[in-house]
């Protein structure tokens, strides 16, 4: 699916088709849209519950009786982004496929809409517990659907078989909202580029072997870059 | 000074010992801690310069005189933040001192002040330009302060001279914040030993070299992990 459309935007949180589900799922996607474009306006403190009902055109009561609170209409949006994200790409080259979740993940950071309703769900949960538990949940999901490509690489024999997938991921995204969050210097593809090389690196020196079933032989304890003192 | 008090707060927000500075340097600190506490506790939408006023003991006017502004009153805070954090460790050992960093980040990230505190600043830089400038900046120095266990190692010959220092610190850093700010896991040791691996299997394989200054030797270029293609 990536791969069919290379230049579309990279989290699908609004899919050009209409969903199953009539009124209901209008009023669903016209409530989180307005939850977007509150978040990104005014971030976490923008979320009012009346405004957002207006902005929607939909009844307050609608609002309170099935969301009830702004922590809850983030969770829900955050669930619609999950579900809404664009599929990993699997080529059948470990580095293609990191670098496709590298570059995807610059333009996510870049977009104009997405970097800063990212930004906003980042800073909401960092002074709201329900809000962090769901941004967790998400990127949950998210690292687990970009897991695929690297358990194909484990199929195939290119890594070892007990590599945690999901590290590898954590590990390629951190440098570019490290990046995102704490600096100036605008993302770009030499950013995306940098995370994957480490990346590599650091998966083949076996830092994302699970500890429980680590390398024994003596070989393998000799390249560790890092021997327990 | 960090190996001679190493269960000391990670970031000296206060130092210990009076400032020189009389009546001016006393004002100035109450306000930080005011506008320390209001971030924790409310996030920069809590800066109201009446209330740091009242709650700093002192007069409205020398607030707007002075400050002026609620971003005004972070950036100095980050100011006195940078000049009142940790010394970088330097044992003459790399890893031992990329290990000292990246468990004093952590140290600080789950310390029940500093953490709630750095992730309050973060979340105002999101939706603040001056803020996130002046987060940059804090970074900045931090970044070069931890910079010289590594521009050490490169004198020792332990790393490529062409090593940029600063994406090392930064590389280090990353998973750390990444694990903070969109995780529910808490951060502990393991997660620094796997940061510093990581760090120095990327480093071991080059890819912190200044791209100006690459390695040209046919032996180099065969360990790349990532040949451009």
């Amino acid at each position: 699916m990536a791969q069919s459309r290379p230049s579309a935007a990279p989290v699908a949180v609004h899919p050009v088709a209409a969903r199953p589900g009539g009124r209901t799922a209008a009023v669903r996607k016209a409530v989180l849209t307005a939850t977007e474009d509150a978040l990104i306006e005014h971030g976490f403190a923008g979320i009012d519950l009346p405004s957002i009902a207006r902005s929607a055109g939909v009844g307050k009561t609608t609002i309170y009786r099935r969301w009830g609170t702004a922590q809850a209409l983030v969770a829900d949006l955050l669930d619609d982004m999950a579900t809404g994200s664009v599929s990993a790409t699997r080529t059948g080259d470990l580095d293609a496929d990191l670098s496709a979740n590298a570059e995807l993940l610059v333009r996510t950071l870049t977009h104009p809409r997405q970097g800063p309703l990212f930004a906003a769900l980042i800073a909401a949960a960092t002074h709201d517990r329900d809000t962090k538990t769901a941004l967790a949940k998400f990127y949950r999901r998210r690292v687990e659907e970009w897991s695929l490509p690297i358990l194909d690489a484990i199929d195939r024999g290119d890594v070892p078989a007990n590599t945690d997938a999901t590290a590898v991921v954590r590990h390629l995204s951190s440098p570019l909202y490290y990046q995102f969050l704490t600096t100036t210097t605008p993302l770009d593809d030499n950013a995306a580029e940098l995370a994957v090389r480490t990346t590599l690196a650091a998966l083949h020196a076996h830092c994302f072997t699970r500890s429980g079933a680590a390398p024994t032989s003596p070989a393998a304890a000799t390249t560790s870059p890092r021997p327990r003192r």
